[in-house]
């Protein structure tokens, strides 16, 4: 990926931080301001910025600050979640709440209902008032209690929302397009000269946001992704020429794919939206399916969501099934099809049985390594916006929680390496080889 | 139900009993052939027969006999599984093997493969040699070690089969169809007068076998079906008007549905074969969703995939579809799709997550209580083997261990009674009203 | 176990049953009051009842009756967790408020804190009010919100505490102890002639209850003690000469001991308070578990905590632990005690690994056949209050839910029967011997 | 901690490097031997090392090498898991046996049985075969199919056994101690001149491992953690003034108790070796423990197995238990005692329930991140092995996995730093002050 410059590594602040921070009297060992981690740490490509005479790009540490900008006695919070759900979400909500009140003393929270519908102008629903009570028991349960919803809001009616409210911090857990929404908020209220901090936390299920090395429910995530692929597994092996095809989320990236076959090895093919593939000839999928199935009689098959995308837009496969509608196909029906119709144009026998497990594993609770990483990230995430940060988000680095301008997150994704470690021993543990037919010809 | 006759209740014996059991050196309490479990404990039916001077209908209790048929030491037993996988499968396989060489002494166990198709003269497949070594660990996975297949096969072709390989005792792992075709092979062994024992043991993990209280696999079933009802209800509360929409098993019978509402009550509609609903009109299914969303903004549905098949055959619906394959439908993405439409002409929004968790639960390995119940299950059917029954199942009736014979519970089907205990329960859980619009009119 | 007298079944009533029940107007099919189960299915036994003229005791069927006592509107009820916790309390707190208020109408639920500690005069803490909303989330939490409590309290003073609060119908949640004092509360409220209903859900892990199949928590119960012995018997396979022990719950009887061990068939040796055993000598429990570790150089043993009391009282055994608290002693510690005693006296190493799970067990929340049973049993509950009936539980026999004297279960303990179907189970699952030197003389 | 010096990370190699590896074939993009990734990723820390003009220290970064050492089809590998058992060791004996077979071809992998012992010229174990076939399931069970022991065994002996069998490239998981082993191995082999390559997979469920972020296992126990910290929870709330205890593992560093109470915010104390405390007085943990009661009713604690060892070897607290086995004394059963034994001398009911879940925690399978961590930590290790390297372990540090010299890593133990992030999200998270009691006075 591209290194970033170290201008574009820069958090905006509201302004300078007047007030001890409440943590001081805990003896609190605060985060010097100019505390940094590297973008890399690979020796080789730091050379090259000394070599140069340029600094290395490196992220503000996240933590509590000594002084604060805002009152925490007379700052008002709020916090909204959008796009779909995704386990954590109320570890979040949850961790932001006993920080504010219990780290800053904050007197009022309000949770703001389905997304950003929750915040324009024609809501249909009040903001919740958020207390230690109302939050203590709900991560133990999967979604969020706010409830979300998908799409942009007007943001002068946002706006309008948040100072009818009299929001001073407003932490926004989303994905790319929350967090779009979020900057534009921020710069708005920047624009306006309003006091408002605005804070992303990052919510990608499918951990495909640049410079951030995890984000929270993966791990749940994959988790649960395997117990999809013992299952796939078991029915495979159940029948002869079984196989068993697990669709997983993974609209640009294939990391939930990829490390979900690593984590439960009996997976024969890992299929990513990096790495395209064809179908027919010697090399492509089908034939390797077909060996496959001729040496073990079953077979399991793993597919991120956005993968073979260029394969269901082929004009080819697109007049088979006749309905018009060939973008909103979905790779693990087709998938499915055309193994049945490879294999029956062959009259051998195959027993594809397909799952699909999305929303059983976007809605479970956190298991302990995301609901951890939930607690500590609302936690930098408190801290950022008492310090008067605004327009980023809370990410981890090199085994340190970050500060990210939104800026530099929502403009790439990130996706496999198709020639980097962990692809490599996806195929290794896969035997899959490294191309299935794809730039030799036919499709 | 129709009670049987009593002597529909008689079991088939091969000959008489002449060995001494070699439990008998043990100690063993032995089980006495005139043991019997009553098929009804309701003092005022039974009064019905002792006034008319009939029997009451009774099963024979199952259990260790004194003497027995077969040698054990010179009998090869086989064992097979058929049909779709379901929990337990590799606990009765394991429990046979174990009883049969622990208990018995019997030294050959052959696992035919592949189910049925493992039997015929053409199997592709040699049979496994099963000894307590290669099914030790096989209870902590699910599906079957031995494969399975549908469909019947030439009896005389099995009987070759099973000659060929020595096997005096049979025992079959399977549905009703399955069911069907043990009966077939041990009718057509006793007009050859072949010695061959064939023990059922029956597999629905639907429960909907007459007769017999449980089936191995249900529990594990409603158990995770519980998790799918969860993953939906926490979908649903995510979104404004979100309605969660879970498929479960149950093709002729609605007891998993049932019992999973009952044990997750976040269900707000359950829907079952044996209680036909319209999804149109003022007391309709979709006017009552409808009203829930109009006072709660999100709804939980259960259904059962043998649900609203009336509706799904009704040319109204057949035509919209224009594909010419109404039997095969979905009732799941029916219910989506008409969910959709219904909500779509009023211009309400609606956000419908649709789960199917079918192949995650027909693949789980069986949890305690029906790993407990596969054991006994196979201890029973391996004491009725060896005391040469024949054309029999092992079943579950109050309190007791039983024999049933196949013919009785092939027949029928078990269903729910909509006027019955569990359904009222469910309806009293789920605050679904009795009827829906059935039988009143338009659909 | 002995067979009661029919008019040892017999429910006292408060009174004529005077009102329609709500449940009317939703066509509820209800239960008769003369519909029984029989408390024996044994055509055997039964034909004793009618050759000597008398009537075979029966159990009156649970359910809704058609007419009831109390007004619901004008009808407090209460309800009292009591004793340890056990996984399932919740679903019955949940399940009796939802059937309370939505089946009848009933407007105040009081919620006693703290067992029966809550209901005497210096109670700490006042009772909750609980409303479909407070009890909505419950269920996915193990333990009781209520609190709960040991011991008994001054019988006037509790009467006083639910006169005071207007208390018509008391659900009491507990065990032996529990139902002990709730018949003592609902023999003086019928002494005094007050109008109060008391209706026992009996509670206990353990499932020793007379005349009742099930109790809620003990299928959640075995399923997590699998876990433990699963844990035990990796442990044990890691280590030369591993011996993995796991204590399970069970004062007086071996269920979870025994189904857990049917369960998970893992385990070599069963230890229960129904069958004791040796320790030392040819036949003991230590020379088997010499020669099972020369064998296979590993064990799992499971021991229910009742087990082997006889030997801990035993001086010589008594002597050696020189505390003088004799009385007090973990069976389990004792156990691992004594074989690392046994093996150490002889050279041979042993890595014995103890495990108590019972905290872990018991704050479970309920798995899904315990959450439907605890259901039924409160929506049963709620029923038999209305109809006002008292000094009984609810409890299940024969595929029906019944309505039991309190009387009838607290008198005696229901034990495993070491001739019994479920005991010869375990002994041919674990492979242990009938005895272990019990009764052929030196301890 | 202290930074190493370059010369401190170069990795011991038995010879160049002259076969190609078999990965050339499929295309594998190899790491060049000249990769590194920083130890440090601060700035500031790295300008200290430039502006001193000396090389920052960077371990090698692990994968696998364009040409390879020993001839796979010639060379024998070895296998040897030792210490106590941890989630994980099955799927790293799995992942090395698939990477040597199909990345290497290797031909013979032999499995020492029971850790050391099993290498002793003594051995009572012949060693066990590995391949494919063998390996393919075990990753679904926890401990290891290749048993265990702790301690040393004689380094001349052990080699003897290799060089009888053949081995070239030597695999030991294991901790501190096995690390240790393998060293003396590896330099007795060197100080031979046998091309012995002996590599090292370390195993601490701790994770208290110096230059490695993580250890396979650690997430696991994590997760089982906060499972008995809810029991707890739940037990606790249950009773007036119910204090749940949960000892944790953490011999000498308290990294799964802190990282579970992160992960499971329920619990209001944890006690760790890093931080002393004292019980007594008025800012002593029972003093803290005694307001948490009177506030709330109920109190979480979690402790490290290794903290408060200074309390236990206290002369006071060790005459109070009389039995001269100071050092032995669990600080749970010690914390348990002491806590009802203040409360008990102020006449405050307590109800203290203790878990102790070690055993199950230790037993489980790895959790999907173990699981996959195992398998690229395998792989990575069969890299190095093949390239030659030895004295050395795998480990992951910035992103990358890395070799590190067994000398690096068993010198020193990772602890947490009071002052550091982790132990502060701690704080915030339970509540609890900085200090209690320590460096004040009285004990």
């Amino acid at each position: 990926m591209r290194q970033p410059k170290p201008e574009e590594l820069e958090i905006v602040k509201l302004g300078p931080c007047r007030r001890p921070s409440p943590l001081q009297s805990r003896g609190e060992p605060f985060v010097p301001d100019d505390r940094r981690v590297l973008a890399t740490a690979d020796p080789q490509l730091l050379s090259t910025y000394s070599d140069s005479g340029m600094a290395a790009p490196a992220f503000e540490v996240a933590g509590p600050r000594e002084r604060i900008f805002f009152d925490p006695e007379k700052t008002t919070c709020g916090i909204v979640t959008c796009g779909g759900i995704c386990p954590g979400l109320n570890d979040v909500i949850r961790a932001l709440v006993m920080s504010l009140v219990y780290s800053y003393g904050v007197r009022r929270i309000l949770g703001f209902c389905y997304g950003y519908a929750g915040l324009s102008l024609d809501s249909r629903c009040a903001p919740l008032e958020l207390t230690p009570d109302v939050v203590e028991p709900i991560h133990a349960h999967g979604g969020t209690i706010l409830g979300s919803s998908r799409g942009p809001q007007d943001v002068g009616g946002m706006l309008e929302t948040l100072q009818r409210h009299g929001v001073g911090i407003l932490f926004t857990i989303g994905g790319d397009g929350t967090l779009r929404g979020a900057a534009a908020l921020g710069r708005e209220a920047q624009r306006r000269r309003l006091p408002l901090a605005v804070i992303g936390i990052p919510k990608t299920i499918d951990n495909d946001l640049e410079w951030t090395q995890r984000s929270f429910g993966f791990s749940t995530a994959v988790e649960m992704a395997t117990k999809a692929i013992d299952a796939a597994h078991t029915e495979a092996r159940g029948a002869w020429n079984g196989v068993g095809l697990v669709k997983l989320m993974g609209r640009h990236s294939g990391f939930i794919a990829a490390h979900a076959c690593l984590a439960h090895p009996d997976a024969n093919f890992c299929l990513v939206p990096e790495v395209p593939f064809r179908l027919q000839g010697d090399e492509g999928f089908l034939a390797l399916l077909e060996q496959r199935l001729a040496e073990k009689q079953h077979a399991v098959i793993v597919v991120a969501e956005g993968a073979a995308q260029e394969l269901l837009q082929d004009p080819e496969h697109a007049e088979r099934d006749a309905s018009g509608n060939v973008r909103l196909q979905d790779v693990g029906i087709f998938l499915r099809d055309e193994i049945r119709r490879h294999f029956g144009e062959r009259n051998t026998p195959v027993d594809v049985k397909y799952i699909d497990p999305s929303y059983i594993i976007r809605s479970l609770p956190a298991n302990a390594i995301d609901a951890e990483y939930c607690l500590v990230l609302a936690q930098s995430a408190a801290h950022a916006g008492f310090s008067g940060r605004t327009n980023m988000v809370v990410g981890f680095w090199n085994r340190h929680f970050t500060h990210i301008p939104i800026g530099l997150v929502v403009g790439e994704r990130k996706q496999l390496d198709p020639r980097g470690a962990t692809w490599r021993a996806v195929l290794r543990s896969t035997g899959q080889p490294e191309s299935m037919g794809a730039g030799t010809g036919a499709g």
